[in-house]
Protein backbone atom coordinates (compact mmCIF):
# COMPACT_ATOMS: atom_id res chain seq x y z
CA UNK A 1 0.00 0.00 0.00
CA UNK A 2 0.69 3.64 -0.40
CA UNK A 3 0.68 5.12 3.23
CA UNK A 4 0.96 8.56 4.10
CA UNK A 5 3.02 9.18 7.94
CA UNK A 6 2.10 12.81 8.84
CA UNK A 7 4.77 13.87 11.76
CA UNK A 8 7.75 11.36 11.93
CA UNK A 9 8.47 11.54 15.63
CA UNK A 10 8.61 8.80 18.04
CA UNK A 11 5.66 6.66 16.88
CA UNK A 12 5.77 8.06 13.21
CA UNK A 13 9.63 7.09 12.61
CA UNK A 14 8.49 3.59 14.13
CA UNK A 15 6.00 3.42 11.95
CA UNK A 16 7.44 4.24 8.81
CA UNK A 17 10.72 1.74 9.47
CA UNK A 18 8.13 -1.07 10.11
CA UNK A 19 5.50 -0.46 7.34
CA UNK A 20 8.99 -0.07 4.51
CA UNK A 21 9.96 -3.60 6.48
CA UNK A 22 7.11 -4.63 5.44
CA UNK A 23 6.95 -3.85 1.67
CA UNK A 24 5.02 -0.81 2.02
CA UNK A 25 5.83 2.17 -0.05
CA UNK A 26 5.90 5.46 2.89
CA UNK A 27 5.41 8.84 2.07
CA UNK A 28 6.87 10.80 5.29
CA UNK A 29 5.34 14.48 6.04
CA UNK A 30 7.67 16.79 8.61
CA UNK A 31 7.91 20.01 9.54
CA UNK A 32 11.03 21.92 8.37
CA UNK A 33 13.33 21.20 6.58
CA UNK A 34 16.29 19.83 9.34
CA UNK A 35 13.84 17.23 10.55
CA UNK A 36 13.80 16.20 6.73
CA UNK A 37 17.25 15.89 6.56
CA UNK A 38 17.63 13.66 9.70
CA UNK A 39 14.76 11.42 8.33
CA UNK A 40 16.18 10.76 5.11
CA UNK A 41 19.73 9.95 7.38
CA UNK A 42 17.38 7.42 9.32
CA UNK A 43 15.04 6.17 6.39
CA UNK A 44 12.16 7.02 8.05
CA UNK A 45 10.12 6.71 4.87
CA UNK A 46 10.53 6.45 1.05
CA UNK A 47 9.57 9.57 0.53
CA UNK A 48 10.08 12.60 2.76
CA UNK A 49 9.02 15.93 2.47
CA UNK A 50 7.50 19.29 4.04
CA UNK A 51 5.34 19.42 1.36
CA UNK A 52 1.48 18.14 2.34
CA UNK A 53 0.97 17.40 -1.33
CA UNK A 54 3.04 14.30 -0.88
CA UNK A 55 -0.31 12.74 0.62
CA UNK A 56 -2.47 12.93 -2.27
CA UNK A 57 -0.69 9.70 -3.95
CA UNK A 58 -1.73 7.49 -0.22
CA UNK A 59 -4.61 4.86 -0.14
CA UNK A 60 -4.20 5.51 3.73
CA UNK A 61 -2.69 7.83 6.38
CA UNK A 62 -1.78 7.76 9.47
CA UNK A 63 -2.04 11.24 11.32
CA UNK A 64 0.79 10.69 14.14
CA UNK A 65 0.86 14.46 15.51
CA UNK A 66 0.39 15.88 18.64
CA UNK A 67 -2.95 15.75 20.12
CA UNK A 68 -3.56 19.97 20.00
CA UNK A 69 -2.92 19.48 16.02
CA UNK A 70 -5.20 16.22 15.80
CA UNK A 71 -8.28 18.49 17.87
CA UNK A 72 -7.26 21.45 15.77
CA UNK A 73 -6.08 20.45 12.39
CA UNK A 74 -4.74 22.86 10.14
CA UNK A 75 -6.65 23.59 6.88
CA UNK A 76 -3.59 22.94 4.78
CA UNK A 77 -3.65 19.52 6.32
CA UNK A 78 -7.49 18.81 5.80
CA UNK A 79 -7.27 20.37 2.16
CA UNK A 80 -4.23 17.40 1.21
CA UNK A 81 -6.39 14.53 1.96
CA UNK A 82 -7.83 13.42 -0.88
CA UNK A 83 -11.37 12.16 -0.24
CA UNK A 84 -11.31 8.12 -0.96
CA UNK A 85 -8.38 7.85 1.85
CA UNK A 86 -8.67 5.81 4.72
CA UNK A 87 -7.59 8.26 7.76
CA UNK A 88 -6.28 7.01 11.10
CA UNK A 89 -4.48 8.71 13.89
CA UNK A 90 -2.27 7.77 17.37
CA UNK A 91 -3.47 9.60 19.36
CA UNK A 92 -3.41 8.43 23.38
CA UNK A 93 -6.86 10.17 23.77
CA UNK A 94 -9.94 9.35 21.74
CA UNK A 95 -13.16 11.29 21.95
CA UNK A 96 -12.49 14.39 20.97
CA UNK A 97 -10.26 13.79 18.16
CA UNK A 98 -13.11 11.13 17.07
CA UNK A 99 -15.37 13.67 17.37
CA UNK A 100 -13.52 15.76 15.36
CA UNK A 101 -12.47 14.03 12.40
CA UNK A 102 -15.41 11.58 11.67
CA UNK A 103 -17.17 15.29 10.98
CA UNK A 104 -14.06 16.66 8.99
CA UNK A 105 -13.52 13.11 7.02
CA UNK A 106 -15.89 10.16 6.03
CA UNK A 107 -13.18 7.36 5.96
CA UNK A 108 -11.67 8.68 9.05
CA UNK A 109 -11.22 5.79 12.04
CA UNK A 110 -9.70 6.57 15.61
CA UNK A 111 -6.71 4.21 16.78
CA UNK A 112 -4.21 3.88 19.88
CA UNK A 113 -1.11 1.98 19.93
CA UNK A 114 -0.11 1.54 23.05
CA UNK A 115 3.81 1.79 22.55
CA UNK A 116 6.37 4.66 23.87
CA UNK A 117 9.26 5.21 25.57
CA UNK A 118 10.52 8.47 27.56
CA UNK A 119 11.61 9.58 23.57
CA UNK A 120 10.70 11.91 21.22
CA UNK A 121 11.25 13.60 17.94
CA UNK A 122 12.82 12.26 14.43
CA UNK A 123 15.52 10.71 16.33
CA UNK A 124 13.48 8.32 18.35
CA UNK A 125 11.93 6.12 16.17
CA UNK A 126 12.71 2.72 16.05
CA UNK A 127 11.43 -0.69 14.10
CA UNK A 128 10.55 -2.86 16.99
CA UNK A 129 8.20 -0.13 19.02
CA UNK A 130 5.01 -1.81 18.43
CA UNK A 131 6.26 -5.31 18.84
CA UNK A 132 3.40 -7.11 20.73
CA UNK A 133 2.04 -4.26 21.22
CA UNK A 134 -1.37 -3.23 22.10
CA UNK A 135 -3.62 -1.51 19.61
CA UNK A 136 -6.75 -0.12 20.43
CA UNK A 137 -8.70 0.59 17.50
CA UNK A 138 -12.26 3.37 18.18
CA UNK A 139 -14.82 3.07 15.90
CA UNK A 140 -18.09 4.36 15.70
CA UNK A 141 -21.42 3.44 14.56
CA UNK A 142 -20.68 5.84 11.53
CA UNK A 143 -17.40 3.77 10.56
CA UNK A 144 -17.02 2.79 7.14
CA UNK A 145 -16.76 -1.02 7.55
CA UNK A 146 -13.76 -1.53 4.27
CA UNK A 147 -12.04 1.22 5.73
CA UNK A 148 -11.93 -0.59 9.32
CA UNK A 149 -11.41 -4.05 7.92
CA UNK A 150 -8.41 -2.55 5.96
CA UNK A 151 -6.53 -0.54 8.85
CA UNK A 152 -7.20 -3.63 11.37
CA UNK A 153 -5.48 -5.72 8.96
CA UNK A 154 -2.47 -3.34 8.12
CA UNK A 155 -2.53 -2.82 12.09
CA UNK A 156 -2.21 -6.65 12.57
CA UNK A 157 0.59 -6.89 10.21
CA UNK A 158 2.58 -5.24 12.43
CA UNK A 159 2.41 -8.24 15.25
CA UNK A 160 0.08 -6.10 17.66
CA UNK A 161 -2.73 -7.17 19.13
CA UNK A 162 -6.18 -5.22 18.54
CA UNK A 163 -8.99 -4.48 20.85
CA UNK A 164 -11.83 -2.22 20.16
CA UNK A 165 -13.77 0.05 22.39
CA UNK A 166 -15.64 2.83 21.79
CA UNK A 167 -13.86 6.36 22.27
CA UNK A 168 -15.71 7.43 25.42
CA UNK A 169 -14.84 3.72 26.84
CA UNK A 170 -11.10 4.14 25.12
CA UNK A 171 -10.77 7.27 26.83
CA UNK A 172 -11.78 5.94 30.56
CA UNK A 173 -10.11 2.86 30.74
CA UNK A 174 -6.87 4.62 29.91
CA UNK A 175 -7.15 7.31 32.37
CA UNK A 176 -7.33 4.52 35.37
CA UNK A 177 -4.95 2.26 33.62
CA UNK A 178 -2.60 4.63 32.29
CA UNK A 179 -2.82 8.41 32.93
CA UNK A 180 -3.87 8.33 36.88
CA UNK A 181 -0.42 6.34 37.27
CA UNK A 182 1.63 9.32 35.86
CA UNK A 183 0.19 11.53 38.09
CA UNK A 184 0.29 9.46 41.33
CA UNK A 185 4.26 9.23 40.17
CA UNK A 186 4.60 12.68 39.78
CA UNK A 187 2.89 13.39 43.59
CA UNK A 188 5.01 10.39 44.74
CA UNK A 189 8.48 12.05 43.61
CA UNK A 190 7.68 14.91 44.87
CA UNK A 191 6.47 13.79 48.63
CA UNK A 192 10.35 11.93 49.08
CA UNK A 193 11.89 15.19 47.62
CA UNK A 194 11.82 15.99 51.65
CA UNK A 195 13.51 19.78 50.19
CA UNK A 196 13.36 21.38 53.74
CA UNK A 197 15.07 18.44 55.71
CA UNK A 198 18.77 18.05 54.10
CA UNK A 199 20.10 15.11 56.05
CA UNK A 200 16.33 13.33 55.56
CA UNK A 201 16.84 13.99 52.01
CA UNK A 202 20.22 13.04 51.71
CA UNK A 203 19.45 9.50 53.52
CA UNK A 204 16.29 8.81 51.75
CA UNK A 205 18.20 9.22 47.82
CA UNK A 206 20.63 7.02 49.33
CA UNK A 207 18.12 4.62 50.41
CA UNK A 208 16.44 4.62 46.71
CA UNK A 209 16.32 1.33 45.59
CA UNK A 210 13.88 -1.12 42.81
CA UNK A 211 10.51 0.02 44.43
CA UNK A 212 10.85 3.23 44.61
CA UNK A 213 12.21 3.37 41.36
CA UNK A 214 8.97 1.25 39.62
CA UNK A 215 6.78 2.97 41.37
CA UNK A 216 7.67 6.17 40.49
CA UNK A 217 9.15 5.22 36.90
CA UNK A 218 5.73 6.75 34.57
CA UNK A 219 6.66 10.32 36.71
CA UNK A 220 10.07 10.58 35.32
CA UNK A 221 8.77 10.79 31.59
CA UNK A 222 8.32 13.64 29.29
CA UNK A 223 6.08 16.31 30.90
CA UNK A 224 4.46 17.12 27.51
CA UNK A 225 2.52 13.78 27.44
CA UNK A 226 1.20 14.26 31.07
CA UNK A 227 0.28 17.64 30.49
CA UNK A 228 -1.91 16.13 27.00
CA UNK A 229 -3.56 13.82 29.29
CA UNK A 230 -4.65 16.38 31.65
CA UNK A 231 -6.12 18.60 29.13
CA UNK A 232 -7.34 16.40 26.77
CA UNK A 233 -9.05 13.49 29.20
CA UNK A 234 -9.68 15.96 32.12
CA UNK A 235 -12.75 15.06 33.30
CA UNK A 236 -11.89 11.13 33.54
CA UNK A 237 -8.27 11.60 34.79
CA UNK A 238 -9.85 14.12 37.55
CA UNK A 239 -12.32 11.19 38.04
CA UNK A 240 -9.52 8.50 38.79
CA UNK A 241 -7.98 10.68 40.92
CA UNK A 242 -11.21 11.02 43.32
CA UNK A 243 -11.68 7.28 43.03
CA UNK A 244 -8.05 6.74 44.11
CA UNK A 245 -8.00 9.41 47.04
CA UNK A 246 -10.94 7.58 48.36
CA UNK A 247 -9.27 4.32 48.00
CA UNK A 248 -6.05 5.59 49.80
CA UNK A 249 -8.09 7.35 52.43
CA UNK A 250 -9.69 3.89 53.51
CA UNK A 251 -6.49 2.66 53.74
CA UNK A 252 -5.11 5.35 55.93
CA UNK A 253 -8.27 4.95 58.40
CA UNK A 254 -7.45 1.41 58.75
CA UNK A 255 -4.02 2.29 59.57
CA UNK A 256 -5.20 5.16 61.98
CA UNK A 257 -7.57 3.22 63.50
CA UNK A 258 -5.15 -0.06 63.97
CA UNK A 259 -7.53 -1.86 62.48
CA UNK A 260 -5.03 -4.29 61.31
CA UNK A 261 -7.06 -7.32 60.24
CA UNK A 262 -9.03 -5.19 57.75
CA UNK A 263 -5.74 -3.60 56.51
CA UNK A 264 -4.82 -7.64 56.09
CA UNK A 265 -7.53 -8.01 54.18
CA UNK A 266 -7.19 -5.26 51.70
CA UNK A 267 -3.58 -5.53 51.09
CA UNK A 268 -4.51 -9.36 50.38
CA UNK A 269 -7.25 -8.24 48.14
CA UNK A 270 -5.05 -5.86 45.65
CA UNK A 271 -2.24 -8.47 45.70
CA UNK A 272 -5.13 -11.20 44.28
CA UNK A 273 -6.56 -8.55 41.82
CA UNK A 274 -2.89 -7.31 40.62
CA UNK A 275 -2.74 -10.87 38.99
CA UNK A 276 -5.97 -10.28 36.74
CA UNK A 277 -4.14 -7.41 35.08
CA UNK A 278 -0.77 -8.41 35.14
CA UNK A 279 -0.21 -12.15 33.72
CA UNK B 1 33.70 -16.18 62.64
CA UNK B 2 30.79 -18.43 64.28
CA UNK B 3 27.94 -16.93 63.53
CA UNK B 4 24.09 -17.97 64.62
CA UNK B 5 21.07 -16.84 62.68
CA UNK B 6 17.85 -16.88 64.52
CA UNK B 7 14.76 -17.82 61.51
CA UNK B 8 16.01 -19.41 58.21
CA UNK B 9 13.58 -17.38 55.84
CA UNK B 10 14.38 -15.65 53.04
CA UNK B 11 16.80 -13.32 54.57
CA UNK B 12 17.90 -15.78 57.08
CA UNK B 13 18.18 -18.41 54.38
CA UNK B 14 20.14 -16.37 51.65
CA UNK B 15 22.40 -15.33 55.07
CA UNK B 16 23.08 -18.69 55.88
CA UNK B 17 24.02 -19.64 51.92
CA UNK B 18 26.40 -16.29 51.50
CA UNK B 19 27.90 -16.59 54.46
CA UNK B 20 29.37 -20.18 54.26
CA UNK B 21 30.27 -19.26 50.82
CA UNK B 22 32.79 -16.92 52.86
CA UNK B 23 34.03 -19.79 54.84
CA UNK B 24 31.82 -18.69 58.05
CA UNK B 25 30.47 -21.35 60.21
CA UNK B 26 26.83 -21.32 60.51
CA UNK B 27 24.36 -22.20 63.09
CA UNK B 28 20.89 -21.91 61.89
CA UNK B 29 17.89 -21.73 64.42
CA UNK B 30 14.41 -22.68 62.77
CA UNK B 31 11.22 -23.44 64.50
CA UNK B 32 9.60 -26.44 63.92
CA UNK B 33 10.83 -29.99 62.54
CA UNK B 34 9.68 -29.49 59.36
CA UNK B 35 11.16 -26.23 58.48
CA UNK B 36 14.48 -27.72 60.02
CA UNK B 37 14.19 -30.65 57.66
CA UNK B 38 13.90 -28.54 54.59
CA UNK B 39 17.11 -26.13 55.91
CA UNK B 40 18.86 -28.92 56.16
CA UNK B 41 18.36 -30.24 52.67
CA UNK B 42 18.74 -27.07 50.91
CA UNK B 43 22.10 -26.73 53.53
CA UNK B 44 20.82 -22.88 54.53
CA UNK B 45 23.53 -23.73 57.61
CA UNK B 46 26.46 -25.63 58.80
CA UNK B 47 24.44 -26.89 62.04
CA UNK B 48 20.31 -26.38 62.13
CA UNK B 49 18.15 -27.18 64.64
CA UNK B 50 14.90 -26.11 66.73
CA UNK B 51 17.19 -26.03 69.99
CA UNK B 52 18.34 -22.45 71.18
CA UNK B 53 21.34 -23.57 72.60
CA UNK B 54 23.06 -24.13 69.64
CA UNK B 55 23.76 -20.04 70.01
CA UNK B 56 25.91 -21.05 72.74
CA UNK B 57 28.80 -21.02 70.40
CA UNK B 58 28.54 -18.25 68.64
CA UNK B 59 30.58 -14.97 68.20
CA UNK B 60 27.53 -12.90 66.83
CA UNK B 61 23.67 -13.52 66.33
CA UNK B 62 21.46 -12.04 63.40
CA UNK B 63 18.27 -12.54 64.45
CA UNK B 64 16.25 -13.16 61.13
CA UNK B 65 12.45 -13.15 62.92
CA UNK B 66 9.15 -11.05 61.92
CA UNK B 67 9.18 -7.86 63.50
CA UNK B 68 6.78 -8.67 66.13
CA UNK B 69 8.82 -11.37 67.44
CA UNK B 70 11.86 -8.81 67.50
CA UNK B 71 9.77 -6.21 69.29
CA UNK B 72 8.48 -9.19 72.00
CA UNK B 73 11.20 -11.50 71.89
CA UNK B 74 11.03 -14.65 74.05
CA UNK B 75 12.91 -14.91 77.39
CA UNK B 76 14.13 -18.48 75.89
CA UNK B 77 15.93 -16.70 73.29
CA UNK B 78 16.91 -13.87 75.61
CA UNK B 79 18.26 -16.36 77.77
CA UNK B 80 20.03 -18.58 74.95
CA UNK B 81 22.20 -15.37 73.41
CA UNK B 82 25.96 -15.43 75.70
CA UNK B 83 26.45 -11.43 77.25
CA UNK B 84 29.55 -11.35 75.00
CA UNK B 85 28.03 -12.11 71.56
CA UNK B 86 27.19 -9.40 69.32
CA UNK B 87 23.70 -9.34 68.35
CA UNK B 88 22.03 -7.31 65.00
CA UNK B 89 18.42 -7.79 63.52
CA UNK B 90 17.60 -7.47 59.93
CA UNK B 91 14.24 -5.52 60.46
CA UNK B 92 12.82 -3.19 58.29
CA UNK B 93 11.47 -0.78 60.99
CA UNK B 94 14.33 -0.08 64.30
CA UNK B 95 13.28 2.29 66.10
CA UNK B 96 11.16 -0.02 68.45
CA UNK B 97 13.33 -2.82 67.63
CA UNK B 98 16.60 -1.02 69.08
CA UNK B 99 14.62 0.58 71.82
CA UNK B 100 13.56 -2.77 73.10
CA UNK B 101 16.92 -4.67 72.21
CA UNK B 102 19.74 -1.95 73.61
CA UNK B 103 17.88 -2.84 77.39
CA UNK B 104 18.46 -6.57 76.85
CA UNK B 105 21.58 -6.89 75.09
CA UNK B 106 24.99 -4.13 75.56
CA UNK B 107 26.53 -5.96 72.43
CA UNK B 108 23.15 -5.30 70.18
CA UNK B 109 23.19 -3.11 66.88
CA UNK B 110 20.38 -2.43 64.45
CA UNK B 111 20.77 -2.96 60.75
CA UNK B 112 18.24 -3.23 57.65
CA UNK B 113 19.35 -4.83 54.78
CA UNK B 114 17.39 -3.78 51.81
CA UNK B 115 16.84 -6.70 49.40
CA UNK B 116 14.15 -9.13 49.11
CA UNK B 117 11.07 -11.11 46.91
CA UNK B 118 7.89 -11.63 46.90
CA UNK B 119 8.54 -15.08 48.67
CA UNK B 120 8.97 -15.91 52.01
CA UNK B 121 9.45 -18.97 53.96
CA UNK B 122 12.79 -21.60 54.38
CA UNK B 123 12.38 -22.78 50.67
CA UNK B 124 12.69 -19.16 49.78
CA UNK B 125 16.80 -18.30 50.66
CA UNK B 126 19.53 -17.98 47.59
CA UNK B 127 22.99 -17.11 48.14
CA UNK B 128 22.77 -13.54 45.54
CA UNK B 129 20.15 -12.09 47.54
CA UNK B 130 22.22 -9.55 48.88
CA UNK B 131 24.44 -8.42 46.02
CA UNK B 132 25.17 -5.04 46.10
CA UNK B 133 22.21 -4.30 48.20
CA UNK B 134 21.87 -1.45 50.96
CA UNK B 135 22.47 -2.16 54.08
CA UNK B 136 21.78 0.16 56.54
CA UNK B 137 23.26 -0.26 60.45
CA UNK B 138 21.27 2.18 63.09
CA UNK B 139 24.17 2.25 65.85
CA UNK B 140 23.12 4.79 68.90
CA UNK B 141 25.03 6.30 71.17
CA UNK B 142 25.39 3.66 73.56
CA UNK B 143 26.68 1.30 70.85
CA UNK B 144 29.97 -0.64 71.44
CA UNK B 145 32.20 0.06 68.96
CA UNK B 146 34.26 -3.20 68.30
CA UNK B 147 30.69 -4.40 68.14
CA UNK B 148 30.05 -1.55 65.00
CA UNK B 149 33.87 -2.72 63.50
CA UNK B 150 33.22 -6.66 63.57
CA UNK B 151 29.01 -6.50 62.13
CA UNK B 152 30.74 -3.53 59.46
CA UNK B 153 33.10 -5.62 58.21
CA UNK B 154 31.32 -8.71 57.77
CA UNK B 155 28.26 -6.55 55.87
CA UNK B 156 31.18 -5.25 53.37
CA UNK B 157 32.40 -8.80 52.99
CA UNK B 158 29.17 -9.75 51.26
CA UNK B 159 29.16 -7.14 48.90
CA UNK B 160 26.64 -4.82 50.40
CA UNK B 161 26.96 -0.93 50.74
CA UNK B 162 26.49 -0.03 54.27
CA UNK B 163 24.64 3.29 55.22
CA UNK B 164 24.56 4.41 58.72
CA UNK B 165 21.67 6.56 60.19
CA UNK B 166 19.84 7.18 63.58
CA UNK B 167 16.92 4.42 64.04
CA UNK B 168 14.61 7.59 63.91
CA UNK B 169 16.19 8.80 60.52
CA UNK B 170 15.92 5.11 59.41
CA UNK B 171 12.11 4.73 60.00
CA UNK B 172 11.40 8.17 58.68
CA UNK B 173 13.42 7.78 55.44
CA UNK B 174 11.78 4.47 54.65
CA UNK B 175 8.48 5.74 55.53
CA UNK B 176 8.66 7.69 52.49
CA UNK B 177 11.06 5.58 49.90
CA UNK B 178 10.12 2.30 50.70
CA UNK B 179 6.66 2.38 52.66
CA UNK B 180 4.33 4.47 50.86
CA UNK B 181 4.67 3.24 47.58
CA UNK B 182 3.47 -0.05 49.02
CA UNK B 183 0.03 1.99 49.95
CA UNK B 184 -0.12 3.85 46.94
CA UNK B 185 -0.15 0.84 44.23
CA UNK B 186 -2.64 -1.18 46.99
CA UNK B 187 -4.61 1.76 46.56
CA UNK B 188 -4.15 2.22 42.64
CA UNK B 189 -4.86 -1.31 42.22
CA UNK B 190 -7.84 -1.39 43.98
CA UNK B 191 -8.85 1.93 41.85
CA UNK B 192 -8.76 0.12 39.00
CA UNK B 193 -10.51 -2.70 40.12
CA UNK B 194 -14.06 -1.16 38.86
CA UNK B 195 -16.02 -3.84 39.80
CA UNK B 196 -19.35 -2.63 39.30
CA UNK B 197 -18.70 -1.52 36.17
CA UNK B 198 -17.96 -5.42 33.99
CA UNK B 199 -17.18 -4.00 30.12
CA UNK B 200 -15.00 -1.22 31.62
CA UNK B 201 -13.27 -3.38 34.26
CA UNK B 202 -12.54 -5.96 31.20
CA UNK B 203 -11.18 -3.27 28.56
CA UNK B 204 -9.00 -1.66 31.82
CA UNK B 205 -7.24 -5.38 32.35
CA UNK B 206 -6.94 -5.74 28.55
CA UNK B 207 -4.76 -2.36 28.21
CA UNK B 208 -3.14 -2.84 31.60
CA UNK B 209 1.01 -2.64 30.24
CA UNK B 210 4.36 -1.91 31.61
CA UNK B 211 3.36 1.67 33.26
CA UNK B 212 0.85 0.03 35.43
CA UNK B 213 2.94 -3.03 35.89
CA UNK B 214 5.85 -0.88 37.67
CA UNK B 215 3.58 1.66 39.08
CA UNK B 216 1.92 -1.31 40.83
CA UNK B 217 4.77 -3.82 41.67
CA UNK B 218 5.12 -2.99 45.54
CA UNK B 219 1.44 -3.55 45.78
CA UNK B 220 1.36 -7.55 44.71
CA UNK B 221 3.79 -8.54 47.37
CA UNK B 222 3.12 -10.28 50.46
CA UNK B 223 0.17 -8.55 52.72
CA UNK B 224 2.44 -9.37 56.20
CA UNK B 225 5.42 -6.72 54.77
CA UNK B 226 2.71 -4.33 54.31
CA UNK B 227 0.99 -4.89 58.03
CA UNK B 228 4.46 -5.26 59.28
CA UNK B 229 5.61 -1.35 58.27
CA UNK B 230 1.78 -0.05 58.96
CA UNK B 231 1.89 -1.55 62.36
CA UNK B 232 5.67 -0.72 63.93
CA UNK B 233 6.39 2.22 61.61
CA UNK B 234 2.79 3.84 61.79
CA UNK B 235 3.12 7.40 62.76
CA UNK B 236 5.42 7.86 59.98
CA UNK B 237 3.78 6.02 57.18
CA UNK B 238 0.57 8.15 58.04
CA UNK B 239 2.55 11.41 57.99
CA UNK B 240 4.16 10.10 54.49
CA UNK B 241 0.51 9.67 53.20
CA UNK B 242 -0.18 12.97 54.45
CA UNK B 243 2.36 15.02 52.52
CA UNK B 244 1.69 12.42 49.14
CA UNK B 245 -2.10 13.52 49.52
CA UNK B 246 -1.01 16.97 49.80
CA UNK B 247 0.98 16.79 46.92
CA UNK B 248 -1.62 14.69 44.67
CA UNK B 249 -4.74 17.54 45.73
CA UNK B 250 -1.84 20.63 44.04
CA UNK B 251 -1.78 18.28 41.16
CA UNK B 252 -5.75 17.89 40.77
CA UNK B 253 -6.30 21.79 41.83
CA UNK B 254 -4.04 22.54 38.90
CA UNK B 255 -5.95 20.27 36.77
CA UNK B 256 -9.35 21.32 37.72
CA UNK B 257 -8.05 24.82 37.05
CA UNK B 258 -6.53 24.15 33.70
CA UNK B 259 -3.62 25.84 35.22
CA UNK B 260 -1.71 23.80 32.59
CA UNK B 261 1.66 26.22 32.77
CA UNK B 262 2.13 25.26 36.71
CA UNK B 263 1.22 21.58 35.55
CA UNK B 264 3.88 21.36 33.01
CA UNK B 265 6.49 22.80 35.73
CA UNK B 266 5.60 20.48 38.27
CA UNK B 267 5.61 17.32 35.64
CA UNK B 268 8.45 18.37 34.39
CA UNK B 269 10.01 19.06 38.17
CA UNK B 270 9.53 15.94 39.28
CA UNK B 271 10.86 14.44 36.25
CA UNK B 272 14.04 16.29 37.52
CA UNK B 273 13.95 15.40 40.70
CA UNK B 274 13.60 11.75 39.88
CA UNK B 275 17.02 11.71 38.57
CA UNK B 276 18.23 12.59 41.72
CA UNK B 277 17.13 9.40 43.23
CA UNK B 278 17.75 7.05 40.51
CA UNK B 279 20.68 6.63 38.53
Amino acid sequence: MKIGIVGLGLIGGSLGLKLQSLNHTIYGIVNNEFNEKKAREKKLANFISCDLNLLKECQLIILALPIKDLISPSQRLLASIPKETIVTDVGSVKEQIVNTWENLHPLFIGSHPMAGTEKKGVDSGFEGLFENAKWIITPSQNSDLNALKTLSELIESMDCEICQASPKEHDEAVSLISHLPIFLASALIETVHTKNNQPLLDLTKRLAATGFADTSRVGGGNEQLGLDLAMNNQINVLNAINIFKNKLNRLETLIKERNWELLSDKLYASKEIRKNFID
